[in-house]
Protein backbone atom coordinates (compact mmCIF):
# COMPACT_ATOMS: atom_id res chain seq x y z
CA UNK A 1 0.00 0.00 0.00
CA UNK A 2 2.62 2.38 1.08
CA UNK A 3 5.19 1.13 -1.29
CA UNK A 4 2.30 1.65 -4.69
CA UNK A 5 1.45 4.84 -3.20
CA UNK A 6 5.41 6.59 -2.85
CA UNK A 7 5.80 5.31 -6.45
CA UNK A 8 3.04 7.12 -7.67
CA UNK A 9 4.04 10.09 -6.08
CA UNK A 10 7.52 10.28 -6.96
CA UNK A 11 7.58 7.90 -10.04
CA UNK A 12 11.26 9.12 -11.01
CA UNK A 13 12.93 8.35 -7.51
CA UNK A 14 14.98 5.32 -7.24
CA UNK A 15 15.53 2.80 -5.45
CA UNK A 16 11.87 2.18 -3.15
CA UNK A 17 13.41 2.57 -0.22
CA UNK A 18 14.21 6.15 -1.16
CA UNK A 19 10.79 6.98 -1.95
CA UNK A 20 9.73 5.18 1.65
CA UNK A 21 11.61 7.49 3.58
CA UNK A 22 10.27 10.72 1.45
CA UNK A 23 6.67 9.69 2.22
CA UNK A 24 7.84 9.16 6.17
CA UNK A 25 9.31 12.94 5.66
CA UNK A 26 6.01 13.99 4.27
CA UNK A 27 3.59 12.56 6.65
CA UNK A 28 6.09 13.49 9.63
CA UNK A 29 6.49 17.24 8.72
CA UNK A 30 3.12 17.59 7.43
CA UNK A 31 1.91 16.52 11.45
CA UNK A 32 4.69 18.25 13.38
CA UNK A 33 6.40 20.26 11.46
CA UNK A 34 9.78 20.28 9.85
CA UNK A 35 11.73 21.72 13.09
CA UNK A 36 10.18 19.37 15.54
CA UNK A 37 10.88 16.20 13.39
CA UNK A 38 14.13 14.37 13.25
CA UNK A 39 15.81 11.86 11.29
CA UNK A 40 15.54 9.36 13.87
CA UNK A 41 11.80 9.59 13.85
CA UNK A 42 11.74 9.73 10.25
CA UNK A 43 13.82 6.15 10.05
CA UNK A 44 12.03 4.92 12.39
CA UNK A 45 8.42 5.42 10.49
CA UNK A 46 10.37 3.93 7.59
CA UNK A 47 11.03 0.91 9.14
CA UNK A 48 15.25 1.99 9.27
CA UNK A 49 18.10 2.74 11.01
CA UNK A 50 19.20 6.43 10.77
CA UNK A 51 21.93 5.28 9.24
CA UNK A 52 20.17 3.63 6.49
CA UNK A 53 18.07 6.72 5.90
CA UNK A 54 21.88 8.93 5.46
CA UNK A 55 22.63 6.04 2.48
CA UNK A 56 19.87 7.86 0.63
CA UNK A 57 19.51 11.51 2.36
CA UNK A 58 22.96 12.88 3.74
CA UNK A 59 20.56 15.03 6.27
CA UNK A 60 16.93 15.81 6.95
CA UNK A 61 17.35 19.17 4.88
CA UNK A 62 18.41 16.95 1.91
CA UNK A 63 14.97 14.96 2.37
CA UNK A 64 13.40 18.26 2.25
CA UNK A 65 14.97 19.30 -0.24
CA UNK A 66 14.21 15.95 -1.97
CA UNK A 67 10.36 16.32 -1.27
CA UNK A 68 10.44 20.65 -2.11
CA UNK A 69 12.08 20.03 -5.47
CA UNK A 70 10.03 17.28 -7.03
CA UNK A 71 7.11 18.63 -6.04
CA UNK A 72 7.66 21.99 -7.60
CA UNK A 73 9.08 20.07 -11.02
CA UNK A 74 5.97 18.10 -11.16
CA UNK A 75 3.74 21.22 -10.72
CA UNK A 76 6.17 22.84 -13.35
CA UNK A 77 5.43 20.30 -15.66
CA UNK A 78 2.00 20.07 -15.72
CA UNK A 79 1.75 24.00 -16.44
CA UNK A 80 4.89 22.81 -19.20
CA UNK A 81 2.53 20.43 -21.08
CA UNK A 82 -0.62 22.59 -21.08
CA UNK A 83 1.16 25.38 -22.68
CA UNK A 84 2.80 22.99 -25.09
CA UNK A 85 -0.36 21.09 -26.13
CA UNK A 86 -2.47 24.18 -26.31
CA UNK A 87 -1.94 27.63 -27.37
CA UNK A 88 -5.51 29.41 -26.87
CA UNK A 89 -4.57 31.83 -24.02
CA UNK A 90 -8.23 30.74 -22.72
CA UNK A 91 -8.01 26.72 -22.46
CA UNK A 92 -4.10 27.14 -21.37
CA UNK A 93 -5.73 29.30 -18.20
CA UNK A 94 -8.24 26.72 -17.72
CA UNK A 95 -6.22 23.72 -18.33
CA UNK A 96 -3.31 24.90 -16.03
CA UNK A 97 -5.83 25.93 -13.07
CA UNK A 98 -7.60 22.13 -13.55
CA UNK A 99 -4.26 20.64 -13.38
CA UNK A 100 -2.78 22.53 -10.77
CA UNK A 101 -5.85 23.09 -8.39
CA UNK A 102 -6.28 18.89 -8.77
CA UNK A 103 -3.01 18.03 -8.03
CA UNK A 104 -3.18 20.28 -4.84
CA UNK A 105 -6.07 18.19 -3.56
CA UNK A 106 -4.99 15.27 -4.81
CA UNK A 107 -1.78 15.27 -3.36
CA UNK A 108 -2.97 16.96 -0.64
CA UNK A 109 -0.16 16.32 2.50
CA UNK A 110 2.53 16.12 0.05
CA UNK A 111 1.73 19.86 -1.43
CA UNK A 112 1.58 21.31 2.20
CA UNK A 113 5.41 20.30 2.95
CA UNK A 114 5.92 21.61 -0.48
CA UNK A 115 4.44 25.14 0.18
CA UNK A 116 5.03 25.85 3.82
CA UNK A 117 8.09 24.02 4.51
CA UNK A 118 10.06 26.31 1.99
CA UNK A 119 11.54 28.57 4.73
CA UNK A 120 13.46 25.31 6.39
CA UNK A 121 15.51 24.98 3.14
CA UNK A 122 19.18 25.66 3.65
CA UNK A 123 19.83 29.22 1.29
CA UNK A 124 21.30 27.10 -1.77
CA UNK A 125 18.46 24.17 -1.42
CA UNK A 126 16.07 27.19 -1.54
CA UNK A 127 17.19 29.05 -4.25
CA UNK A 128 16.79 25.93 -6.65
CA UNK A 129 12.97 25.70 -5.48
CA UNK A 130 12.41 29.61 -5.44
CA UNK A 131 13.81 29.68 -9.18
CA UNK A 132 11.29 26.54 -9.85
CA UNK A 133 8.80 28.71 -8.17
CA UNK A 134 9.55 31.56 -10.66
CA UNK A 135 9.06 29.71 -13.85
CA UNK A 136 5.90 28.64 -12.62
CA UNK A 137 4.87 32.18 -12.03
CA UNK A 138 6.26 33.60 -15.05
CA UNK A 139 4.65 31.01 -17.20
CA UNK A 140 1.03 31.73 -15.70
CA UNK A 141 1.63 35.27 -15.56
CA UNK A 142 2.88 34.92 -19.63
CA UNK A 143 -0.42 33.68 -20.80
CA UNK A 144 -2.58 36.28 -18.86
CA UNK A 145 0.11 38.68 -20.74
CA UNK A 146 -0.87 36.75 -24.17
CA UNK A 147 -4.29 36.89 -23.49
CA UNK A 148 -4.85 40.66 -22.94
CA UNK A 149 -2.63 41.40 -26.06
CA UNK A 150 -5.43 39.11 -27.91
CA UNK A 151 -8.39 40.51 -26.23
CA UNK A 152 -9.60 37.71 -24.28
CA UNK A 153 -8.73 39.03 -20.44
CA UNK A 154 -9.27 42.04 -19.54
CA UNK A 155 -6.75 42.21 -16.28
CA UNK A 156 -5.08 45.48 -15.21
CA UNK A 157 -2.03 43.91 -13.65
CA UNK A 158 -0.75 40.26 -15.19
CA UNK A 159 1.75 40.35 -11.83
CA UNK A 160 -1.31 40.20 -9.41
CA UNK A 161 -3.49 38.13 -11.34
CA UNK A 162 -0.72 34.97 -12.02
CA UNK A 163 -0.21 35.34 -7.98
CA UNK A 164 -4.13 34.79 -7.41
CA UNK A 165 -4.46 32.45 -10.05
CA UNK A 166 -1.71 30.33 -8.12
CA UNK A 167 -2.57 31.59 -4.65
CA UNK A 168 -5.96 29.60 -5.24
CA UNK A 169 -4.53 26.57 -6.27
CA UNK A 170 -1.90 26.11 -3.47
CA UNK A 171 -4.47 27.24 -0.73
CA UNK A 172 -6.01 23.70 -1.73
CA UNK A 173 -3.40 21.80 -0.25
CA UNK A 174 -4.71 23.65 3.39
CA UNK A 175 -8.18 22.85 3.22
CA UNK A 176 -8.50 19.86 1.15
CA UNK A 177 -9.38 16.87 2.97
CA UNK A 178 -10.46 13.33 1.59
CA UNK A 179 -13.65 14.45 3.71
CA UNK A 180 -14.35 17.36 0.93
CA UNK A 181 -16.98 17.33 -1.42
CA UNK A 182 -15.71 17.70 -4.20
CA UNK A 183 -12.92 15.59 -6.15
CA UNK A 184 -9.79 16.38 -7.37
CA UNK A 185 -10.85 16.64 -10.83
CA UNK A 186 -14.29 18.25 -10.16
CA UNK A 187 -13.08 20.98 -7.98
CA UNK A 188 -10.15 21.53 -10.62
CA UNK A 189 -12.96 22.43 -13.34
CA UNK A 190 -15.15 24.28 -11.38
CA UNK A 191 -11.66 26.58 -10.19
CA UNK A 192 -11.08 26.83 -13.62
CA UNK A 193 -14.03 28.44 -14.61
CA UNK A 194 -14.06 30.99 -11.49
CA UNK A 195 -10.47 31.81 -12.64
CA UNK A 196 -11.52 32.45 -16.48
CA UNK A 197 -14.40 34.67 -14.61
CA UNK A 198 -11.82 36.37 -12.95
CA UNK A 199 -9.60 36.86 -15.85
CA UNK A 200 -12.80 38.46 -17.61
CA UNK A 201 -12.52 35.90 -20.10
CA UNK A 202 -15.99 34.62 -19.53
CA UNK A 203 -19.38 34.89 -17.73
CA UNK A 204 -22.32 32.21 -17.98
CA UNK A 205 -24.17 34.21 -20.51
CA UNK A 206 -21.76 34.58 -22.52
CA UNK A 207 -19.46 31.54 -22.53
CA UNK A 208 -16.43 31.59 -24.56
CA UNK A 209 -16.42 29.35 -27.26
CA UNK A 210 -14.49 30.63 -29.83
CA UNK B 1 8.55 49.67 19.50
CA UNK B 2 7.43 45.69 20.27
CA UNK B 3 5.35 46.96 23.25
CA UNK B 4 3.10 49.40 20.93
CA UNK B 5 3.34 46.42 18.43
CA UNK B 6 1.64 44.13 20.61
CA UNK B 7 -1.15 46.51 21.54
CA UNK B 8 -1.87 47.59 18.37
CA UNK B 9 -2.07 43.23 17.52
CA UNK B 10 -4.38 42.75 20.50
CA UNK B 11 -5.74 46.01 21.96
CA UNK B 12 -8.13 43.65 24.07
CA UNK B 13 -5.91 41.55 25.90
CA UNK B 14 -4.10 42.76 28.97
CA UNK B 15 -1.45 43.44 30.54
CA UNK B 16 1.20 44.10 28.56
CA UNK B 17 3.31 41.39 29.72
CA UNK B 18 0.56 38.83 28.26
CA UNK B 19 0.33 40.47 24.68
CA UNK B 20 4.59 40.68 25.12
CA UNK B 21 4.25 36.47 25.27
CA UNK B 22 2.22 36.34 22.94
CA UNK B 23 3.76 38.29 20.10
CA UNK B 24 7.39 36.21 21.25
CA UNK B 25 4.77 33.10 20.43
CA UNK B 26 3.74 34.38 17.30
CA UNK B 27 6.64 35.21 16.25
CA UNK B 28 8.88 31.75 17.16
CA UNK B 29 5.79 29.63 16.08
CA UNK B 30 6.00 31.04 12.55
CA UNK B 31 9.85 30.99 12.63
CA UNK B 32 10.12 27.47 13.40
CA UNK B 33 6.70 25.62 14.20
CA UNK B 34 4.77 25.05 17.08
CA UNK B 35 5.75 21.43 18.36
CA UNK B 36 9.43 23.09 18.03
CA UNK B 37 9.06 25.57 20.02
CA UNK B 38 9.01 25.16 23.67
CA UNK B 39 7.90 27.61 26.73
CA UNK B 40 10.90 27.86 27.51
CA UNK B 41 11.91 29.43 24.53
CA UNK B 42 8.77 31.71 24.20
CA UNK B 43 9.32 33.02 27.70
CA UNK B 44 12.87 33.73 26.96
CA UNK B 45 12.35 35.62 23.85
CA UNK B 46 9.99 38.33 25.80
CA UNK B 47 12.35 38.22 28.41
CA UNK B 48 10.35 36.27 31.11
CA UNK B 49 10.72 32.92 33.00
CA UNK B 50 8.87 30.17 32.12
CA UNK B 51 7.34 30.26 35.61
CA UNK B 52 6.39 33.91 34.54
CA UNK B 53 4.68 32.87 31.44
CA UNK B 54 2.54 30.10 33.62
CA UNK B 55 0.97 32.82 35.14
CA UNK B 56 -0.35 34.25 31.86
CA UNK B 57 -0.83 31.07 30.02
CA UNK B 58 -1.36 28.12 31.66
CA UNK B 59 0.61 25.92 28.79
CA UNK B 60 2.11 26.27 25.52
CA UNK B 61 -1.03 25.26 23.63
CA UNK B 62 -3.03 28.17 25.81
CA UNK B 63 -0.73 30.44 24.44
CA UNK B 64 -1.19 28.87 20.64
CA UNK B 65 -5.10 28.96 21.27
CA UNK B 66 -5.10 32.73 22.29
CA UNK B 67 -3.47 33.52 19.19
CA UNK B 68 -5.86 31.63 17.11
CA UNK B 69 -8.94 32.76 18.64
CA UNK B 70 -8.40 36.79 18.82
CA UNK B 71 -7.40 36.26 15.23
CA UNK B 72 -10.00 34.21 14.31
CA UNK B 73 -12.14 36.87 16.26
CA UNK B 74 -10.97 39.73 14.69
CA UNK B 75 -11.47 38.67 11.08
CA UNK B 76 -15.16 37.41 12.09
CA UNK B 77 -15.32 40.92 13.55
CA UNK B 78 -14.48 42.50 10.22
CA UNK B 79 -16.78 40.97 8.44
CA UNK B 80 -19.84 41.25 10.72
CA UNK B 81 -19.41 45.18 10.46
CA UNK B 82 -19.19 44.83 7.05
CA UNK B 83 -21.97 43.35 6.84
CA UNK B 84 -23.79 45.72 10.17
CA UNK B 85 -22.90 48.63 7.74
CA UNK B 86 -23.65 47.55 4.40
CA UNK B 87 -26.34 45.64 3.09
CA UNK B 88 -25.98 45.49 -0.96
CA UNK B 89 -24.49 41.90 -1.87
CA UNK B 90 -21.65 43.87 -3.94
CA UNK B 91 -19.82 46.35 -1.92
CA UNK B 92 -20.56 43.77 1.06
CA UNK B 93 -18.39 41.37 -1.20
CA UNK B 94 -15.94 43.76 -2.47
CA UNK B 95 -15.69 45.44 1.44
CA UNK B 96 -15.26 41.86 2.90
CA UNK B 97 -12.31 41.34 1.08
CA UNK B 98 -10.59 44.78 0.81
CA UNK B 99 -10.84 44.07 4.76
CA UNK B 100 -10.09 40.17 5.09
CA UNK B 101 -6.92 40.44 2.63
CA UNK B 102 -6.00 43.99 4.11
CA UNK B 103 -5.81 41.95 7.41
CA UNK B 104 -3.64 39.00 6.01
CA UNK B 105 -0.98 41.38 4.42
CA UNK B 106 -0.70 43.57 7.38
CA UNK B 107 -0.79 40.98 9.93
CA UNK B 108 0.92 38.29 7.71
CA UNK B 109 3.19 36.51 10.61
CA UNK B 110 0.36 36.30 13.08
CA UNK B 111 -2.01 35.57 9.98
CA UNK B 112 0.63 32.58 9.73
CA UNK B 113 0.28 30.90 13.11
CA UNK B 114 -3.58 31.93 12.88
CA UNK B 115 -3.80 29.95 9.86
CA UNK B 116 -1.32 27.42 9.92
CA UNK B 117 -0.86 25.88 13.21
CA UNK B 118 -4.34 25.16 13.80
CA UNK B 119 -3.77 21.42 13.67
CA UNK B 120 -1.86 21.75 16.65
CA UNK B 121 -4.44 23.11 18.96
CA UNK B 122 -5.78 20.57 21.75
CA UNK B 123 -9.43 19.23 20.74
CA UNK B 124 -11.59 21.39 22.50
CA UNK B 125 -9.86 24.83 21.80
CA UNK B 126 -10.02 23.37 18.31
CA UNK B 127 -13.74 23.20 18.40
CA UNK B 128 -14.07 27.10 19.17
CA UNK B 129 -11.99 28.19 16.88
CA UNK B 130 -13.63 25.77 14.30
CA UNK B 131 -16.83 27.57 15.00
CA UNK B 132 -15.22 30.78 14.69
CA UNK B 133 -14.48 29.78 10.85
CA UNK B 134 -17.78 28.17 10.57
CA UNK B 135 -19.58 31.83 11.64
CA UNK B 136 -16.96 34.00 8.91
CA UNK B 137 -17.50 30.87 6.09
CA UNK B 138 -21.28 31.02 6.66
CA UNK B 139 -21.21 34.90 6.36
CA UNK B 140 -19.59 34.84 3.20
CA UNK B 141 -21.63 31.96 1.96
CA UNK B 142 -24.87 34.23 2.75
CA UNK B 143 -24.02 36.95 1.20
CA UNK B 144 -22.98 35.16 -2.41
CA UNK B 145 -26.25 33.58 -1.78
CA UNK B 146 -28.35 36.80 -1.55
CA UNK B 147 -26.31 38.19 -4.42
CA UNK B 148 -27.15 35.32 -6.67
CA UNK B 149 -31.17 35.81 -5.82
CA UNK B 150 -30.82 39.15 -6.67
CA UNK B 151 -29.73 38.65 -9.44
CA UNK B 152 -26.21 40.62 -9.32
CA UNK B 153 -23.72 37.41 -8.94
CA UNK B 154 -24.08 34.11 -10.81
CA UNK B 155 -22.52 31.09 -9.25
CA UNK B 156 -23.05 27.65 -9.67
CA UNK B 157 -22.30 26.85 -5.90
CA UNK B 158 -22.19 29.35 -2.93
CA UNK B 159 -20.37 27.03 -0.94
CA UNK B 160 -17.29 26.60 -3.42
CA UNK B 161 -16.90 30.50 -4.37
CA UNK B 162 -17.29 31.50 -0.47
CA UNK B 163 -14.46 28.97 0.20
CA UNK B 164 -12.27 30.37 -2.97
CA UNK B 165 -12.75 33.89 -1.79
CA UNK B 166 -11.48 33.23 1.36
CA UNK B 167 -8.63 31.08 -0.11
CA UNK B 168 -7.08 34.02 -1.74
CA UNK B 169 -7.55 36.30 1.31
CA UNK B 170 -5.94 33.08 3.66
CA UNK B 171 -3.44 32.77 0.72
CA UNK B 172 -1.92 36.10 1.15
CA UNK B 173 -0.16 35.01 4.48
CA UNK B 174 1.60 32.62 3.24
CA UNK B 175 3.33 35.10 0.40
CA UNK B 176 2.64 38.61 1.53
CA UNK B 177 6.03 40.16 2.93
CA UNK B 178 7.26 44.01 3.89
CA UNK B 179 8.88 43.71 0.52
CA UNK B 180 5.43 43.11 -1.76
CA UNK B 181 4.64 45.32 -4.25
CA UNK B 182 1.54 46.76 -2.88
CA UNK B 183 0.28 48.17 0.30
CA UNK B 184 -2.19 45.96 2.36
CA UNK B 185 -4.91 48.18 1.60
CA UNK B 186 -4.28 48.66 -2.43
CA UNK B 187 -3.79 44.25 -2.32
CA UNK B 188 -7.13 44.57 -0.88
CA UNK B 189 -8.72 46.68 -3.31
CA UNK B 190 -7.13 44.78 -6.12
CA UNK B 191 -8.19 41.48 -5.24
CA UNK B 192 -12.51 43.22 -4.38
CA UNK B 193 -12.29 43.79 -8.10
CA UNK B 194 -10.79 40.50 -9.16
CA UNK B 195 -13.38 38.52 -6.63
CA UNK B 196 -16.34 40.52 -7.56
CA UNK B 197 -15.74 39.56 -11.41
CA UNK B 198 -15.12 36.06 -10.30
CA UNK B 199 -18.49 35.79 -8.84
CA UNK B 200 -20.11 37.36 -12.05
CA UNK B 201 -20.61 40.61 -10.61
CA UNK B 202 -18.51 43.21 -12.61
CA UNK B 203 -16.91 43.56 -15.71
CA UNK B 204 -13.98 46.44 -16.90
CA UNK B 205 -16.80 46.93 -19.98
CA UNK B 206 -20.02 47.22 -17.86
CA UNK B 207 -18.93 47.85 -14.31
CA UNK B 208 -21.96 47.05 -11.97
CA UNK B 209 -23.57 50.89 -10.80
CA UNK B 210 -26.63 49.68 -10.44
Amino acid sequence: MTMSLSAELWPDVQPETARRLMLAGVEAFAKRGYHATTTRDIAGAAGMSPAALYVHFPSKAALLFAISRYGHEQTLALVENVVAKESDPVERIRLIVEDFVAWHARRHTVARVVQYELQALPEQEFEVVAELRRRIERIVRDVIADGVEAGVFTVSDAHISARAVLSLGVDVARWYSERARQTPTTLGKEYGGLVLRMLGAARPETPVTD
